[in-house]
C-alpha cells in the first residue's frame, strides 16, 4: 500500500551511541499561515516555523518528512488551540515523548494616529512557542516585539533644549493561565514607553508625538520596570520576561535591560 | 478642512543647496499584500516595500506620509497592472517626475514530489521593481530566487564514489514585453540545475532526487549559461540577469556566477 | 575635579517602581580585540560585545559609559583570565552584585588540506560568555561554531549512486574546570561529521574529501551523539550543549538536533 | 611535479553552451586583513571578500582555488596599491580579461568626545571595490558607512518642545583620481548631519550633542545634498554616490535619499 515499504528505513536502525537526543527536527520553514485577530477574527501572514521532538536512545533518527505532512494539515488554522492538537499529533506520529514548535510571524494591526485619527497598518514580530511533554500541562509562551520611542531622561534633564530619542523594541514574553491577546501586550509596551510609533502620521500627529515623547522620558530600565509592574498585577500571567533594546541615537550600539519573573513557584511579594 | 493647514510645511521650503535628489522616500515597510497566482488566482503574502520619488532642486523635502497613504489604497490588489497605476498616483500626489517601488515578498507554490506525488508548499523570495519616469514606457523588473541543488561535475569525475553537492540559489531578473509568470522562471531555474528542492519528500522521492542530481552535475557557470540560453530564445524577454550562488559543502564560502544580457539595444547574435 | 560634578545624575535617582532589573547594559559594540591562539600565541580579530550588570531596586539607571571605559582598558588582552578581572572591575565600578559579558568573534585557524597539505585560513564564529555573581565561582561558557559536511545515510543507502550532502554547522558550548582550546572543539566537531571543510583545496584533496564524506555518512542526530560521547568522556567538561544544523541540499529548510548535559549536578551514568 | 597532473581538469572542458560568463568566482570569504590607517599607519580588521573573473565562452569553469591561493599572498598588505597588483595577478593566473574584488570590513577610528575629550573607538563599515578590465585604467570605488544623528526639522518647527531624532547611516561611495582617506569621508558625513555619534560620552558631552543636534536639524534630503556639494567641490573625486538612511524614531520604517553624480563624462554645471 505504501510506496515506501520496500525501501530501507535507516532512521529506525539502532544508533551507534545509545544516548537520548533532547530535540531533533526541522528548522526555518517559511510558510503562509492564518492567525487569530482580535478585530477581524483572522489575518493572513507568513511564518518561519521550527518543529522538534525528543528522540529516545534506541532510534537512530527521526522522520523529518512527517513534520511537514502534519504542518500541511494545520496551515489554515494556526491558533493556540490548534497548536495544542498539532503538538499532540506530532508526538503520536513521531512516537515521541515530547514535541515542540516555534512559530515566528509578523502580526498586523490597524492603528489610528493620535490626533488626525488616520488609520495605518503596523507590523509586530511575534513568536509562539509550544511544548507538549505529556507528563504535565502543555507549555506555551507568547512573544510580542513592539517598536516604541524612548526619549532619554538624562539628556532631557541636562540639556537646555531638545533630548536625544530613538526607536527601541520592547520584547514581552508571557506564560498565562487565561488567554491574552497580542493586542494587549502591544498596548502594554506602548503605554510604558515615551510614545508608540506609527506607519502613517499627519503633521498634527507628529507634533503630538514629539511633545508626548518629550513629556514622557524613559530609560530602558524604566520601560522594563513599568511593564513588569503591570504584568505582576495581571492574574492571568504566570511567568514573564520583558526586554527593551534602545537603538541609541548618540551611539553606534544599543542600551538594553531585562526583567524575568516566575509566579508559578513564588509568592508575589518574593518576585518583585 | 484639513487639520494640517495651520501647521508650517517645512518640506516645501527652499533647500539650502539647489541640487536635484535622485530618489527620496520610505524604505522597508512590512506590509501584508495579495499577489497574482497562476494556479489559485490570488495568494496572501507579506512584503517589504520601498517607495521613492525624484525630488527637484526647489523643494527641501518630500512628503513621506503620502507614500503610506497611497500604499493603503492598493493593499488588496498588488499586481503588475496595479503597480502601473500606483506609480502614476505617486508621481501625481508627490508632484514628481519619477516614481519608483521595490516590493520584496515570498511567493508560495504547491509542488508535487517527483515519485510519490505528495504535494507541499515551497517559498520563493521574489522582488518587483517598478519605475515610472514619465518620458518613456514604465520600466519593470521581475526577480525570482529559486533554491536548487548543484552537484559538482569535477567532484563526480575525479571521485570513485559520491560527489559533493549543496543547496544553491538561482536568481533570475527579467524585463519583458509580454507577461511572464513567476512559475515559469521557477521552472526554468529548476530545469537547469542538478535538481529542484522540495519541502516534503518520501523515501522514494529522496532516492529519485539523489540519483537525478548525480546524473545532472553542474557548475554555477553551467547553470547561468543554460538559463541564459533559454531566456535568449524567449521573445518576451528584453533584458535579463541570471545569478547562481552555490553554498559549497566542501568550503565555508560560496561559488558564484552571473550573466546579464540586454536585447533592447543589441542584435541577438551580439549578445551571446 | 570631575567635569561632570555640576551636571545632575539622573541615573542615581530613585526609580518610580522599586523592582530589581535582572540585567542592564550595552549591546552590540563592534570592537577590535586580540585573543589567545594555540599556534601563534595571539591573533587579531573583531568582536561584537555586550556587557551587563544587575541593577538593584534603589537605582533608577546604570552608568552605561563606564562599560565602554572599562572595555578600553582590556582591548589588547582578551583572554579568559582577563575576562575574570574585567568582570570584577565592572562589578566594582558599577556597584553591581552581578556582571556579565558576551563576546562574539570569528576565530581564525590555519589548516592543511588532507592530501596536498596546502595551508589556508578558516574562520570559526566563537562566543565567550562570562558571568560574575560574586557569591560562587565565576561562570564561563565557550562556544565554537564549526562548519562541516553531513552526508545523508538514508540517501546513500536507498540510492544506486551518489548521496545528498551539504554544509552543516556544529555548535559546541562548554563549561569546564580546566582550560580547553578552541582548536580542540573544532577538531572534535570535524572528527564527528562526514568531513571537515576547507577554504583551499586542490583536486587531489577534493577527491579525498568527496570519498571520505561518502564513506562517513551521518545524520544530525549522529553528529550530536558522537560529539556528546566524547565530551562526556572529557573530565575537564562540567556542562555542554551540542547542536547541529544541516542546510539540507534537497530541502529549503534545515535539519537540526541538540543534546545538553550537566555533570555538575548528576552522576555520569544519569546524564546519558 | 604537481600532484594534480593525473587528475582530469573538468573546468578546462568545452562548455555545453558557448556563451561568455560576465563574472564567476568565490563569495563571502571571512578573512583577517590589515588596512592603511591615517593615524597609526596600519590596523588589523576582519573582511568579507568576494573575487571574480570574466569567463570566456570556450572554458567550462574557472579554477576557484586559485583565488584563495592569491588571497593568501596579500593577506598582510591590503591597500589600494596592492589591490592593483592582486587584480593583475588574478587576471594572469586565471587567464581572464577582467578581474574584480569586493572587500567589506569594519574600519576603526579613535575619536575624542566633543567636550570631555575622552577617546573611544568607533567602527565604520567600509567596502573597497576594484575592477581591472585591462583595456583602460583600473576602476576603484571606496565606500564608507557613517552612523550619525538626524534631528527632524519638521518635528522641531511644529513642536513646542523637543524634536524627534534618531540614528541614521550616511553611505558615501567615491571614485577618485587622487588618494582620499576613509577618515576624510567620515568627517564629511559627520559634518553634514545633525551630529556625529560616539561610543563613549560623559554627561557634559551628552549635553553638548543633544543641543548641537537640536541646533542642526536635517532631513535625509539635506544630508545627501550637503555632502554632494562638498564632493562636487573636491577636484579629486570623479564620481560619487551619497545615500542617507534614517531609522525614524516615530515610525517602524526608514526615510531614505540618494544622489549620484559622474564628473567623468559631464561638465560640472551639468551634474548639479
Amino acid at each position: 500500500m505504501d510506496d515506501q515499504s520496500a525501501i530501507p528505513d535507516i532512521q529506525m536502525e539502532q544508533p551507534r551511541h545509545k544516548i537520548d537526543v533532547d530535540a531533533v527536527g526541522v528548522k526555518d520553514i517559511i510558510y503562509p499561515i492564518e492567525v487569530e485577530d482580535r478585530e477581524n477574527k483572522r489575518q493572513n501572514t507568513v511564518a518561519k516555523i521550527s518543529m522538534l521532538v525528543e528522540l529516545p536512545d534506541h532510534f537512530r533518527g527521526t522522520h523529518m518528512s512527517r513534520f511537514i505532512e502534519i504542518l500541511h494539515c494545520y496551515q489554515q488554522e494556526f491558533s493556540l488551540v490548534n497548536i495544542d492538537k498539532l503538538l499532540h499529533q506530532i508526538k503520536q506520529e513521531l512516537q515521541a515523548a515530547k514535541a515542540e514548535i516555534i512559530i515566528n510571524f509578523p502580526y498586523f494591526m490597524k492603528k489610528a494616529a493620535p490626533v488626525s485619527k488616520v488609520k495605518s497598518i503596523m507590523d509586530y514580530p511575534c513568536v509562539f512557542y509550544g511544548i507538549d511533554n505529556g507528563t504535565e500541562q502543555q507549555d506555551f509562551i507568547l512573544e510580542v516585539n513592539v517598536p516604541v520611542i524612548t526619549l532619554c531622561p538624562c539628556s532631557k534633564e541636562i540639556s537646555e533644549r531638545g533630548a536625544h530619542n530613538q526607536r527601541a523594541v520592547v520584547k514581552i514574553q508571557v506564560r498565562y493561565r487565561e488567554f491574552i491577546w497580542i493586542e494587549e501586550l502591544i498596548e502594554l509596551a506602548e503605554a510604558n514607553s515615551s510614545s508608540p510609533v506609527y506607519s502613517l502620521l499627519k503633521r498634527s500627529d507628529e507634533k503630538y508625538i514629539t511633545e508626548h515623547a518629550y513629556d514622557h522620558p524613559c530609560f530602558v530600565e524604566d520601560v522594563v520596570r513599568s511593564v513588569s509592574v503591570k504584568l505582576l498585577e495581571d492574574e492571568r500571567v504566570t511567568w514573564f520576561k520583558v526586554e527593551c533594546e534602545s537603538f541609541e541615537s548618540i551611539h553606534n550600539h544599543s542600551a538594553y535591560a531585562v526583567i524575568e519573573r516566575d509566579r508559578r513557584s513564588a509568592k508575589v511579594e518574593d518576585i518583585k
